[in-house]
């Protein structure tokens, strides 16, 4: 249920929709849109009466929702959700670009990605400090000493940083130097790291975890909303099939049907999706055909030498290029890219 | 092993060529080319000698071919293959749009979505006339009363005629009537139809089977082209993954793989690779982007009253918009729509 | 709709409900059962009314039918088919075991196998004369040949040959040489094919394809059933996932899927299942124990040398001992091997 | 690297050989075994000299390690592992069979199927009191109080307690109350709960993840072990596939295949992996019989009213037939189970 308040209801009139909601055991969710806010309300077994509602002061009107996913949902927010970090954004017409090496590995390194992918139209910084590796004999990450690279990558170039959080432990940590918290396809259904993250008053980047469907994806999300924080934005970065020449399979087919159902932002992953060097610049010109509203790329000064992904990184001259093609994609369905003017 | 023969070679020296390579008890397969034929050599166990062939007159170079399949290998033919059907095309820098119903089901059905789908820009014509069906108690199409139909409407039209022929038995048929055979899917390893249409002069358009490898489907090429017949098209048409939102999972990630290894042309079926209306557009255009040289779309006059897939159908004026987006981001990389001068 | 006639309703009595059936344009399938007939009813868009047949002389029940697949389904037909093979029975209590090698390769293997799978208690010999293969290039199987040689070794020893036909040019030969006639994996959906099974007098092993649904194995076999042919045999031979350790993953779950939804006996081959020699057995053994009719097991005199399928082929001593197990866990579920007295 | 020393090696050779060790920059691992102590050695990039360590005094061998998991792999240790929990065995000949409601709901309720799995023969109890659920607005368990009621159920019975710890949160609250700590199959990859249950001294129960490859799941033990905690059990709950009839997928294949690649101890859970009551005695069946250490069941005393996975939980008397099943397959193949004398 979404009770939808009139444009102009006061505080008070919302207050008493929402108190009406806790003296039925329930829960109210107050969403605030550009022109009016909404309540959301969790916590029924079954359909509630709109009739309860509909009568009370304030009160435009209210919708019964059909999905499981309640806050996430198109049925509850209409207009698109915009993340907006510090001026950079996610969602919204211009196309957000973020770009960066898999692992930061060095002051150079970062420093050098960083001031190429700015210049070439990137707005974030991507980079991991805390990696999540499938041996554990296998690098993994420089942690708190990789997120004060960043911070100093940030400073340097105004790119705001994206990276990712493995678990509640680091949590504190990467809120103190991050701008936007990832929470990489592994975690996607760690609820305990999901809920936490709703208390933070930090963006967030959920990836699709690679066997998760697309309405676990939107279920996930709802955990981070329900919870308090609603600035996330969905990431599809390749699912897992039975392919071997690929490394996992971009799901492109997400991006629309998630763009109808849900309010939220999606970037897509050509890195991770795909996998390999030579194909990333065709899965992201198809990822923004289909609608996505950002990219996310992994780039590397000398990705022979990256300490992890390198089969997928961009070298930077390779990234200027992609960004071109970026360029000519978006434009020619109306949509600029941010970094580029 | 390929040999590939200097550009003014004489026949003479490629049949000296060709009569080396029967004589270890191999096969040659000539491969004409713009400039210059290659021979390429199959049945060996272990890789060849280079120097056997490299002296002989005429020769310019001999390749070892690393991959499995040989014939539609990259290795062996480093140009892109153009299929010219009497004047259509599919292949070569323009974009080929394939469309038409799922199943022929009337004169008037098929003339009206080939009138249409013409004035929009298709230069194809596609319709079943032999359905294959999950349950023997669904529609099985029309049969040759379908393929006139077809033939009709291409008389009408000048649209060339793609159909499904789904069993020898009906090749000689289908061959009479249409422009370019379809195997379906479910058929993509159906050993026997693939060898016969081989001895076929004309084209293939070679569907991916549900859960084939990118690996299986170059090799089901293979099939057809080491028969004789080099006029194929691959199609892409969506894998089976866990996912339950859409019919299949498009896997776009086939396209630019694909381009890289085989020198045959890519078409892509948003229609079954997503299986629903709304979404059939964002596929076609990530299609576009991802390098495909074509795409394959179920139009139908009265999706709702389909006899079959009318879920993924698109209506005449859905189709007409599909159409503009298409050229816009063909247009954006260079690529015009064949049908839209 | 099934109409279920009373223990000793007269022929007059079946073939007036048969008639009243076609009077309604519908289709009647009689299915004679070891007590009673029963009259399946196809081609209805919605469900019939059972009224219609209820009052009927001779019927003792009209049953809707709830599944897609009708004439397989166990709604329609309680009690389990067994299929007799001149002595050898698919199916009932006994288990079967089919057993040899992938492909038959000459007179010496085949004999050799035949009478050591026979020593050690199958009752069919399996072996491949017409092969699929992946590969254009690969060993394509004896052809007639191998059917003769296959025929010799039932001479030899009396076991019943089971024989993949690949296509309806290979039917008659097949038919004319085989027991059974088993329809790969490759080919489940092969409509054609399936019709033309319907109207040959031997019967079927149908295997799933590798990504099809339980549903749609069901709706395959429900393609041979309605054409007029009752002896189908259904085999789990291994799905298509994710996994690359083994070569498919044999989906055992189906099996007691396959028993309650289904009156057909149901087979299972570990050999393609798990595709690794070394635990043939274990899956062998969880076949039984799910609750399989039979298994079918590729044996070879020297697995090593073998031209096709080697590295999961049993050596003999280890079918043997195969066959040991085999014995122990049908025993403890109180079901004997048929060719163990 | 494993260095494995001779059966009556002195604390001060095994001590000479770590050092050896450490001082090449590289870790040592005693393994403590029933006849001697081996070492594994990791952090090496490529292989290692064994002759570095083959003549040093106490040392028997130097055996290379060709897999990515090392401490798991049966090449480090060739014998069984069996965890004992204060008498109940996880590995070893005996089957241990786990059973117990998805989620303790109430003292009634637990007590009741408490008493009534010990009096069918299972040791160990499952239970959750942490339960991750797929939406935010499901029951999530009764938390610290859940683990309560399972200790209370232990004193009653003599049970051992199995429940899952969802995350670092829990880990030292469950630590208290249970015996083995399970990790759930959505946070089989959570590498930093996987490091801390390194550091806990109870046994921990892996859940492979639902598209986790199984070399995937061997890393993850890898992480506990390398952490310290040699006492892991990894067990198979069914993959997630293309198939709809079935909630998962149950990769009996996986069994026989971690058996012949690690020590460690294989239990199956059929409740999850086929996700169906009906079907759940054919897959532990058929789990026992493809070699597994034991079983995990869900038992609710009234299925229809759990507040979690009812549709896959046995009543009482299912149980009750359950292990009459069980026990007679075990011993078909010489395996008793442990609670039944």
């Amino acid at each position: 249920m979404l009770v939808v308040m009139k444009p102009h209801a006061s505080q008070a009139e919302i207050e008493a929709v929402s108190e009406r909601i806790r003296s039925l055991g329930l829960a109210p969710h107050a969403i605030p849109g550009a022109q009016r806010v909404a309540i959301g309300i969790t916590g029924n077994k079954g359909p509630l009466e709109p009739a309860m509602f509909a009568a009370m002061p304030g009160v435009a009107d209210a919708i019964r929702v059909s999905q499981p996913f309640k806050l996430v949902s198109r049925e509850v927010k209409e207009e698109d959700t915009v993340i907006d970090v510090g001026g950079a954004r996610i969602g919204g017409t211009a196309i957000a670009v973020m770009a960066g090496p898999c692992s930061v590995e060095s002051r150079e390194q970062i420093l050098e990605v960083a001031r190429a992918v700015k210049q070439h139209g990137a707005t974030f910084l991507r980079g991991g400090a805390f990696k999540p590796r499938t041996s554990p004999y296998e690098f993994q990450g420089l942690g708190e000493e990789g997120l004060k690279l960043l911070a100093l990558a940030r400073e340097a170039t105004g790119l705001k940083v994206v990276t990712e959080v493995m678990d509640a432990d680091d949590l504190q940590v990467c809120t103190e130097y991050a701008d936007v918290l990832q929470v990489g396809a592994r975690n996607m259904q760690n609820f305990t790291l999901l809920r936490k993250l709703g208390a933070v008053r930090k963006p967030v980047l959920l990836k699709r975890g690679p066997s998760a469907t697309i309405k676990e994806l939107l279920m996930a999300a709802e955990y981070v909303l329900s919870s308090g924080n609603y600035q996330v934005a969905l990431c599809e970065r390749g699912i897992r099939t039975f392919e071997t020449m690929t490394r996992n399979t971009l799901d492109l087919n997400a991006v629309p049907v998630l763009k109808a159902l849900s309010h939220l932002p999606v970037v897509v992953d050509p890195s991770h999706g795909i996998g390999l060097r030579a194909h990333v610049p065709a899965m992201a010109r198809a990822g923004i055909a289909a609608g996505a509203d950002g990219i996310i790329v992994e780039v590397h000064p000398c990705p022979e030498k990256a300490l992890s992904d390198g089969h997928q990184s961009l070298a930077i001259p390779e990234f200027a290029d992609l960004m071109r093609q970026v360029r000519i994609i978006a434009g020619a369905i109306g949509r600029p890219v941010q970094g580029l003017a």
